[in-house]
């Protein structure tokens, strides 16, 4: 296979502490090793502009946000980071791994602020017309684990303050779209161990793999 | 008139230059005069979020955003701005002049960066609704008079770094909104004395304020 066929585009999906940013390295290593380029990112961010925008969503000391105020600065990150990163990547045959893409808006600012799906939907097409993701692994848990984990981690950011039934809407509209995409998403019980959980992601990444050859 | 009837949304309009926020002060004072509560803002900002997205679509270290990112980030500054600060001002009672609105972003990403004005007219559906504005004050004058105003005034930000063809554009695009809405459109010749814009401006607010009571 030639550099220049176009790359595929993964998405690594799930609530807080869920394992999306440990698991992403390796599902890298396993795809680089059959000779692919691999570009990691993530959102909101992923540019220098959207990192910005990173810290003006994520900054707990600003005043809460109207959530339309929070979709659309999600969705102005992702503009730049779709058409001044993810796009050239893909045209130029490098396979992009992201963390966080467009479902987490359908999972945060939908099932969590309760924002219509239509108007998410609005901005979707609005921004990345046609073009969808390739693959979603859903690393999915209980919230209360993942948000144990994400705390020992680290200080909480103004979203993660938020209460546990936020983040039980969240996992649920992430469950509802796998649920409805099959093709696209693979669920992993992300609850197990670390080694439990990737060599899930091993055998989906593998079956991706030996479907394009 | 009780301080519950819905207050005006009047708005200040034109090039880099031109006089807006010199001449929103005085307004202002016109329209105090008659006993109302007046709430001066500005866009892309008036809110402390908004304003922090100010600084990132300013900045002129930051790489040169797409046109879609930049659309969408003056668009979250207007929807913090219209839904916490602008509407519940006018619902009080207030009267609230703006320096820039909505015309800007036709103005500037449509006129200037040459976003089609249907896909702005889609953010601008999906931000305000029904919502418009009651006057605008279109401060006219040609450009190149403008930006030596400006100049003469402040170092460039990364939008007033760009070609006079661009805010030739600009121009252009005011003025066929302008010509487009007559009712709620007043031009104002901007290239006059300050004198001379201040006594075209007190005529309009003055014939506005009749009208209302
Ligand atoms: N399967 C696992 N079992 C136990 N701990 C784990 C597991 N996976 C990840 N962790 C740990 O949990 C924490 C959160 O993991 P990670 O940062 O990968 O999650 P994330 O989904 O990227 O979270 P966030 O949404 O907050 O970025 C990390 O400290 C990580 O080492
Ligand atoms: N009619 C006028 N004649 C001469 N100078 C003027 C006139 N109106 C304003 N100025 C001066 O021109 C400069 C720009 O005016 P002002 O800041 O009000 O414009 P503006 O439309 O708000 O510009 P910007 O879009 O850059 O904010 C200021 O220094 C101001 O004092
Ligand atoms: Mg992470
Ligand atoms: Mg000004």
């Amino acid at each position: 296979m030639s550099g220049r066929q176009r790359g595929l585009f993964l998405t690594f999906e799930g609530v807080e502490g869920a394992g999306k940013t440990s698991n992403l390295q390796h599902a890298k290593s396993l795809i680089e090793a059959t000779g692919k380029d691999v570009v990691i990112s993530r959102e909101p961010g992923g540019t220098e502009v959207g990192e910005r925008i990173r810290e003006v969503l994520l900054n707990p000391d600003l005043p809460a946000m109207h959530s339309d105020t929070e979709l659309l600065l999600m969705f102005a990150a992702r503009a730049e980071h779709y058409q001044h990163k993810i796009l050239p990547a893909l045209e130029a045959g490098q396979w992009v791994l992201c963390d966080r893409f467009t479902d987490a808006s359908f999972a945060y600012q939908g099932g969590g602020r309760q924002i219509d799906q239509s108007r998410i939907r609005e901005l979707e097409a609005w921004v990345l017309g046609d073009f969808r993701v390739d693959q979603t692994y859903l690393f999915d848990l209980p919230v209360e684990i993942g948000l144990s984990r994400a705390k020992a981690r680290s200080a909480a950011d103004r979203i993660e303050q938020e209460q546990v039934e936020f983040f039980e809407r969240i996992r649920l509209c992430y469950l509802q779209r796998a649920e409805h995409e099959p093709d696209r998403f693979t669920v992993v019980d992300a609850s197990q161990s670390l080694d439990n959980v990737q060599a899930q992601l091993s055998r989906a990444v593998e079956t991706l793999l030996e479907s394009v050859g």
